[in-house]
């Protein structure tokens, strides 16, 4: 970002005319499942409800196709994005590059729907199932030129197995600018932050300070265990952060087995055409033993809720991620993705409750891109030619309660990590959503469209963009 | 299927309710994608209209998700389909087992969409750029229990490069059955069917007479000239085939490259994690030489509803097929697909224009199933570790218009031809579907609102099937 006076210019200007007239109550929640594209919305109605069965998502009243754009560093269209630039497009609006957080390619800050919300007078609240200072939470609450800009310690350079990562060091705090993600989230304003990332919250800032010091003189609660959730008191605003970064997920492929490749036989390495392959024994999904005592979504997004709307007549705006559907689909795991799928639905049927008792609040579920994970034939389209045929990915064959057996394939690298992909990404709606989401929009028009909704600033005219 | 006698009384049972009374004059116009899922879509899209452009099915007025339903011959489920027990879903909203055309699991007869409109009195139309006889024309006007009876010379019996294939000897006429799927075709009172297949109608009968013959003695004027197609007389029936199977793609790759493997350095292939990888060269679409004066898909629908239309107070049930965005996937050439995709809205726009004057006319874009094309990132998402990173599958950089390199992939097997995916498809539909569909569906439901469309025989409550 620039400098933190600009950031706050931009919030005063919203002032006036959200504050000039008597809003509603209004609130939004927004669900965003990490590369929950359809292939993965499928995986999960497959195992969860079955072929023939509904997901909760499914039995929304409204679904439209979002198209995911991402610029290059030089403007270019990209075709494939990360979850920095599309939570910042859902966020701000505005395009930018891969791995930035609420910043475009010209290292502008772009104002996000939190910071719309809080200059309006409505609470804020963010839930993940990554560390909190991950791109898609810190898109909503901060503004550096990096991703990996997550703590003081990063902020100026770090490395990742050895690989360097980009610095920020415009926006570090020894250079006048306004810190790392965690720094920004905690005096962000932010009523709650719920997820990942104690490692974070240990790092000290350039005052000598640790960052939960910090962020307990910002007036936070801070909790680390999943017991004190439900125990905490409402009045105050509430940091919980459950493991050093990514939370653990809930299920996993039987013994802790991912996808795999193929076994051939000497003669198919000859050539394709001979000899035999073997795929894969099946799979069922089973408890994580890692998972431990680490709180659901529903669990998170439940305090969320309730320290959201205690004694508030101004309304809210609420993101909640289940950020490991894409984080075990780059690792092969699609028991991992499906159980972090049913966090979701538990999460949603928590929003849809309270919509029933609160009409003015807005559900929205979407992805932010298209993961690698693709179901195939099982057996194979070509099972009868007289040829071993087989996968040249990792392949995992689920065996799912209803008794069929879901084959899922990662093959876009070779690598120790699969790749995103680029298809547009399904979103879901609740009724209120129908006066201001189109049956097709880019991420862009969904942050005009919850900007319309929760600050009745603009209305969108129904099949033309109002953000070209 | 089992006997003529049992499709003559089921075809009887529904006349007199539809006659009974005077329906208004209705239209259903069904335009499959073959294999245009969200991944396809999004091609088309970036290439056709660029990343933030919009392809004419984003225009339409209403969008939802449709899951691919399939049965194994033991009717269980399974979770990825072909085109034949798809298109049966679509056409006769009953869920059959791969390779099934117009028939249940217990090879039963299940009554077509197409069939319902004609016994109501209304016209019907198919047009496709495979062969007529290919599974999804098949499945709406015939009843066979394998897609590769296409002719007389297969239904007993045949090989594709040597594989035998499939044979239907109950549906045989050498057996008393109703003949292959082009023999069931020109006698099911089509009044236009448009395609390839040359060599279907170049086939004998039983009784020692070509095919094309016996289309002629049942009132089809038959064409296989492009040039021919609109100057037809349109007062007869007409059956247009243009090739001898497929019809040729309007666009391929340069030079006719399709996806290529990436080329890897000899250490790569001692370890993955050392030496280099070199994807492949861009390509660009180009016009396809083979396809010289091929008719467009847009020229065989606007020849369908002239024919359709003239003199016709009673409306009409027309399929239109792009056949190849599948066909072109499985071979691994994504001009061919996108191509395909420009053919498919083309179509579209004519039937948007024909809508627009006739406003009792139901426009269905979908799917049938998803296929294995993925957009991956360009570069790589890990381009800045030191070492090489690679698909394991083949990939093709396509330069598109807009100056952006989109990077498609096809991994899901080392042999061949590709294989179907099984991710929930798009469907998107005019503002006269409103009224009948839903924002998710199961492809029966499509047959379902399409018959409650067009019959006016059942009205679809929002949010329940009526067909579980």
């Amino acid at each position: 970002m620039k400098t933190p006076l600009l950031r706050l210019l931009i919030l005063l200007l919203v002032l006036p005319t959200s504050t000039g007239t008597a809003a509603p109550l209004r609130n939004v929640i927004l669900i965003i499942g990490d590369g929950f594209d359809d292939q993965h919305v499928t995986m999960g109605r497959n195992y969860l409800a079955g072929m023939s069965g509904t997901l909760r998502v499914d039995q929304l009243a409204f679904r439209a196709a979002v198209q995911v754009e991402t610029l290059s560093v030089d403007g270019l269209p990209v075709y494939v994005a990360d979850s920095a630039n599309t939570a910042t497009a859902l966020a701000t609006g505005t395009l930018t590059s891969i791995g930035r957080i609420g910043t475009n390619i010209n290292d502008q800050d772009a104002q996000t729907i939190a910071e719309l919300a809080m200059a309006a007078g409505l609470r804020v609240g963010l839930v993940t199932t990554s560390s909190i200072t991950d791109a898609t939470p810190a898109s909503f609450l901060s503004h550096v030129s990096a991703r990996s800009c997550e703590g003081p310690d990063e902020i100026l350079g770090s490395t990742y197995y050895g690989i360097p990562q980009p610095a920020c060091p415009q926006d570090a705090r020894d250079n006048g600018g306004p810190g790392s993600i965690i720094e920004q989230l905690i005096t962000s304003g932010a009523h709650v932050l719920l997820g990942g990332g104690q490692k974070f919250l240990n790092q000290t800032t350039i005052e000598g300070k640790k960052v939960h010091a910090v962020a307990e003189a910002e007036g936070f609660q801070v909790i680390s265990d999943a017991s004190a959730l439900a125990a905490v008191d409402p009045n105050t605003r509430l940091l919980g952060v459950f493991d050093e970064e990514t939370l653990p997920v809930r299920w996993r492929g039987t013994d802790g087995r991912t996808a795999e490749a193929a076994e051939t036989s000497w003669l198919n390495q000859i050539s394709d055409y001979l000899g035999e392959a073997k795929e894969p024994m099946p799979i069922a999904c089973e408890a994580n033993p890692d998972y431990g005592n680490t709180p659901s979504v529903a669990a998170m997004t439940e305090a969320a809720l309730r320290h959201l709307s205690k004694d508030n007549a101004q309304g809210f705006f609420l993101m909640v991620e289940s950020a490991s559907i894409d984080k075990q689909s780059h690792k092969r795991d699609p028991c991992g993705s499906i159980g972090e799928i049913a966090q979701l639905e538990e999460a949603l049927a928590l929003a849809t409750t309270f919509s029933e008792a609160h009409p003015d609040t807005l559900i929205i579920v979407t992805a932010d891109h298209a993961q690698a994970a693709q179901i195939l034939p099982e057996p194979s389209l070509y099972d009868k030619y007289p040829i071993p045929i087989y996968s040249p990915g990792l392949t995992a064959r689920v065996q799912t309660p209803e008794g069929g057996l879901m084959r899922v394939n990662y093959a876009t690298s070779n690598g120790f990590s699969e790749e995103h992909t680029g298809a547009n990404v399904p979103l879901f709606s609740n009724e209120a959503g129908r006066s201001v989401l189109r049956p097709f929009m880019r991420q862009r028009d969904v942050h005009q469209a919850m900007r319309s909704f929760l600050l009745n600033d603009q209305v969108l005219s129904p099949g033309h963009s109002t953000t070209d």
